[in-house]
């Protein structure tokens, strides 16, 4: 189910791309107007066994940065995300669901605290520079909103730590989960936080620069040889087995963050002033109608999941898969899907409509799956 | 120069992608994170000759509507552009640049003004919803925002009027360009309007309801059998040769209207009230460094211009292209570029660098070519 995309300027590429061509990617997606590889040769099942033992690099540089600096930096972030921020330090990088007046979610970004008035948003797909931009003009506040030359790049999987000591040095041994430091790289100070999407562990550099990407590929490929370095890209099956979601693929501004199963991001009782505060308060009390699950349904492996796959149980539709793939290690297939809530108890029997009227048998799981 | 695209829920199909499909689509590309069609078999050649002659059918329903409604929609969309729109009609269609409060490029949509109160932007390719939403949630303005179901199909060509006036009657005729009407399909009301992107005439039924996509598709595929009919997508020799310039393409955020060669949408003296008001008119009074040129070069035909390639003079770079292509009309290669002042008359002397080194010579052209 790939099928050619066509290059032009608007659908930009990354300071890393013409390493990730170099090295057998299979094909490509966009994300933020920029180009993210999403398969290598010879197979994302053949990649997840890989990620799971040795260290990949993966060029993440669409999670593109918005940064807010200035006197009303700090106001307009936390007018932006229902998490309380009162109390985030300098060096912490945070997951903040971004949500509207409505309780609709706008992006799922990591925010990260460079100072007390400057911040970055490391953000998924949507363009949260015009949201940022256009709450600040028009509440008239004193903050610079721009997209810094700053792309990330991640080195995941269980030997991803000592490659980077490696590399840059032992310090970066003692950077905790979700915080960040700071690495020389050929002259320049450049940020690199113990964080990325899967659950393997590992750093993301965010290197800012463009003109330095191949070097810092290259730097990392070499360090990495002894630890049997791979080029990926976040792993479709390791990414649902762990339960991370995608914004756009799991939830949309259709849906709230407590129904995504974000409520531990939602300061619903803290003194803290945020948009959605007066939406989320009253979703909160009136209980919300579905949440985030698992689904395992019967093999043989399921075909890309291109567009959401209505799910049933007692001829009523109660959910739509929006994201699947086999698993080798539970040797079933698995997918993520909102589930109503007479339904949404683990091991509810339920039906998948998959394309062109294949129905196979599945049951609800609760997240991460492993 | 095409990779896979890995396919997923976040890449939104269209009401019409699985005709599209059908009928030998060769390659996608992404804009407002749904799909477009950007080749045909056999070939892009082909399409151009085929468009200037007879009618094609155009899945355009990445032109995402932007709806604003309520007692301050009029007040948003005039903040939002530099456009005079106080003698805009109910019926008419309007190229508005939106521009930020510094003068960069937000967007470049089509307004509808659909009623006093009642407006649709059908947008290039940027989240224009978040900016929108953003500007109004923090000046607390009355309006309501929302992405409605609808998606525009495309109707172009010299055939496209005898085709349409057919299947809907010949009142289509009366509508003049760049206005919309109203026509019957299937119990529902639709609002066509005389528009499209290419200089060969045509229509664009902008479709309320996805369920009705394949229904409305097989009736103008029917209809247009006597008019040879051909499912199509925008041309890139043809918009290049009609100089008609993509967001994200020739201009970006970091442009401002003046360069873009917009200055005919920019209210300058008229007492008119929007954001980028103060900056334009500074820009104005210095008097622009840049401006939108065409560029005539040596074939054979140019690969297809992935990333901008730059363009020198006297040994300084005073341009990049950023889409270029072979017109077999003109027999030589055409591409778009902002040119440095000194060096934008028509005639100048230029080199491109293209990819691996190869340096072709050229002359800065007029926009449009033809």
């Amino acid at each position: 189910m790939t099928s050619g995309l066509q290059m032009s300027r608007r659908i930009r590429r990354t300071p890393f791309t013409t390493r990730v061509e170099q090295n057998n990617v299979r094909g490509f997606t966009v994300v933020n107007h920029m180009l993210l590889p999403k398969a290598f040769e010879p197979s994302i099942e053949d990649d997840y066994w890989h990620l799971k033992k040795y260290a990949q690099i993966w060029d993440v540089s669409t999670q593109r940065q918005v940064e807010l600096k200035g006197p009303d930096a700090a106001k307009l972030v936390q007018m932006m995300t229902p998490r309380n921020l009162s109390k985030a330090r300098v060096g912490q990088c945070l997951y903040v669901p971004l949500v509207d007046e409505t309780g609709g979610m706008i992006n799922d970004p990591v925010l990260l605290k460079l100072g007390s008035d400057h911040f970055w948003l490391s953000i998924a797909d949507s363009d949260v520079l015009l949201w940022a931009k256009g709450l600040a003009t028009g509440a008239k506040f004193d903050v610079k909103i721009i997209e810094p030359d700053v792309s990330p790049l991640a080195i995941q999987g269980p030997k991803a730590e000592d490659l980077i000591a490696k590399l840059f040095g032992e310090e970066v041994r003692a950077i905790k989960f979700f915080n960040f430091g700071w690495i020389d790289f050929e002259g320049t100070k450049q940020l690199i936080a113990r964080s990325g999407f899967s659950k393997q562990g590992g750093f993301e550099i965010y290197l800012n620069g463009s003109n330095l990407g191949g070097r810092l590929w290259d730097a990392v490929w070499d360090a990495g040889q002894e630890f049997n370095i791979r080029a990926g890209c976040p792993n479709l099956i390791e990414r649902i087995e762990g339960g991370l979601l995608s914004y756009g693929n799991e939830f949309t501004r259709e849906n709230n963050p407590l129904e995504c199963g974000l409520v531990q991001y939602c300061s619903l009782d803290a003194p803290v002033d945020y948009l959605a505060k007066d939406a989320l308060l009253k979703i909160h009390k009136r209980g919300i109608d579905r949440v985030m699950r698992g689904i395992l349904f019967d093999g043989p492996a399921c075909p890309p999941c291109g567009e959401p796959w209505p799910v049933f149980a007692n001829h009523t539709q109660i959910g739509q898969i929006t994201s699947a793939i086999w698993s080798p290690n539970l040797n079933q297939n698995i997918g993520l899907s909102m589930i109503e809530k007479a339904f949404w108890t683990e091991g509810q029997k339920l039906q998948i409509c998959m394309p062109e009227c294949q129905i196979k048998n599945g049951t609800v799981a609760l997240l991460p799956f492993v």
